[in-house]
């Protein structure tokens, strides 16, 4: 495998295959392009979930039993804000706060998040570039019964019980493509783009609201190979099943690819899923059927160099 | 003991004599008044050291054995700040940080500090009226020969080495004194002021410094009643000690009894300066001998109440 690879990713399962991307690639051949639309404001701190999943699974920090945060973590500063009456529904590590302190920190002083971002990374040893999607504010909201809500209020606060009618990400119209992921956009050794195994609608979405960036990957030769998040026709995790179905979507990889449409050259789904492998090529897609659950540094090294194979032979 | 005591109190030292006043008196006949010179703006936090050793040493949950902060705390944030590259000088613990962080919250919400050291004293269940000196910031600075330096600077970074040759208590000239400590001045039962154990030039003269303060002591018949923080001719804790000297002064309880000036009626001495008496009653002030190290409850609450006998006794 040669020429370098961009990575889209959200939190969690996205971080995953971040993590195995760096395990077989050198540092110079990737560029992880994180979601930021789940970032919220909370406490004065600027709380960024994609790109901290992304950090500690990367400097391997992140918590493989909880499935979420540091490892290691304690929740005293939590248990004293509680106690005093302070707004503990977001649940902050005492370890994950030292970060929000210093990235807040850092934003006071004018830095841009991709420079924070570029400075945390380094600090904890990630040699590989990890890029925000944009330094300019974007923020998912879903649409609900009770109005619009923030997603942390819906994804955290709420428990993603409120049925979803839609999404939109505010700010996303004004946002500018991040410097270092227009840069890897640009680069001519440009290999393939893969979309981690992140929720279509609710974390890759927002970076594909990015104003002109469809276009950009678009007009683009290179392809574009997309990790499905469903497994034996459901998520893993998270709300993505629920919300296919809120959103009046059949829970399946053949509504998910018809979610990227054009933009999307190959999926690879679960083998689990395997019968989706025929429709999906029906419909002049690429698919690759393999087993896509990572439990272990194995797997996502796997799965990595799974994908990456299917970048020399797409197109 | 009838009437109503308001105490000065500095940090550490004065918590003590604070708490052993609490133990003594009922909530309605104590008002205890914070130093806020030690206040700083941290980390996008506005961190409150004296009334949160108070805070802490009447909640019950300050640290006996490091002698500052709270008890079973944890170093987890400062941890991940430091190894990310940020200012780890100033060392906060996770459970400090809740508090910090809550009060920001509020402070952000356009909260004055006495609202919220209302709030927070109460959600520690203290009956007791904890009230900053003053809502407005007064920042205490020393002058050293690298030029002025904030308190926390000259305190914890620089761990009072530099030589001080002044004391400036900036923003002071504009500051008001707090409500809660308007209110305990004009409370026609006042029956004593009580200035804690703290160091007098950077505890107390922040709070003596506030504009008119001195004259609505001076105008009250209530005796004012030091306890010095001098043991055995040097300080228990902290750079008093060493300050002193500094400034030109003998480490005496005299020389701090002549810096209070006319507006002390009463010192209280350690039993280990008891030489002292006969001097300082030379110039006029009554003088007590006790033992003023507090390392129990039981000595925190004896020397409240030989305080509050001196109270009935003086004028």
């Amino acid at each position: 495998m040669s020429g370098h690879i961009l990575a889209l990713s959200g939190g969690v399962g996205g971080a995953k295959l971040a993590a195995g991307l760096c395990a077989v690639l050198p540092p110079e051949q990737l560029t992880i392009a994180v979601n930021t639309g789940d970032d919220f404001e909370h406490l004065g701190l600027t709380i960024c979930p994609d790109l901290d999943s992304v950090t500690y699974a990367l400097a391997g920090l992140n918590d493989t039993v909880r499935g979420w945060g540091v490892a290691d973590e304690t929740w005293q500063a939590m248990a004293m804000l509680s106690r005093l009456g302070g707004p503990d529904w977001f649940n902050l590590g005492d370890r994950d706060l030292g970060l929000h302190l210093t990235r807040a920190m850092h934003l006071r002083a004018g830095e841009s998040l991709s420079e924070i971002t570029a400075r945390l990374t380094v600090q904890l040893g990630i040699a590989h570039r990890v890029v925000p999607m944009s330094d300019d504010p974007v923020r998912t909201q879903v649409e609900t019964d009770a109005g619009w809500l923030d997603f942390q209020h819906y994804f955290v606060r709420e428990q993603c019980r409120p049925e979803v009618r839609g999404v939109r990400f505010a700010g996303a119209d004004k946002a500018r493509i991040s410097p270092g992921f227009i840069q890897a956009l640009s680069r001519p050794d440009l290999a393939a783009i893969v979309i981690c195994p992140s929720n279509p609608w609710l974390s890759v979405d927002p970076i594909l609201a990015l104003p002109g960036l469809r276009q950009q990957i678009a007009a683009l030769t290179v392809p574009v190979i997309a990790v499905s998040p469903l497994v034996g026709g459901t998520a893993l995790k998270g709300p993505l099943a629920k919300l296919m179905a809120e959103l009046g979507q059949p829970v399946t990889n053949l509504a998910l690819a018809a979610h990227y449409g054009d933009l999307l050259d190959h999926l690879v789904i679960d083998e689990t899923d395997a019968a989706d492998a025929e429709a999906l090529r029906d419909t002049g897609l690429c698919a690759t059927v393999t087993q896509t659950v990572m439990r272990s540094s194995a797997d996502r090294e796997r799965l990595a160099s799974e994908v990456l194979a299917l970048a020399g032979k797409v197109d």
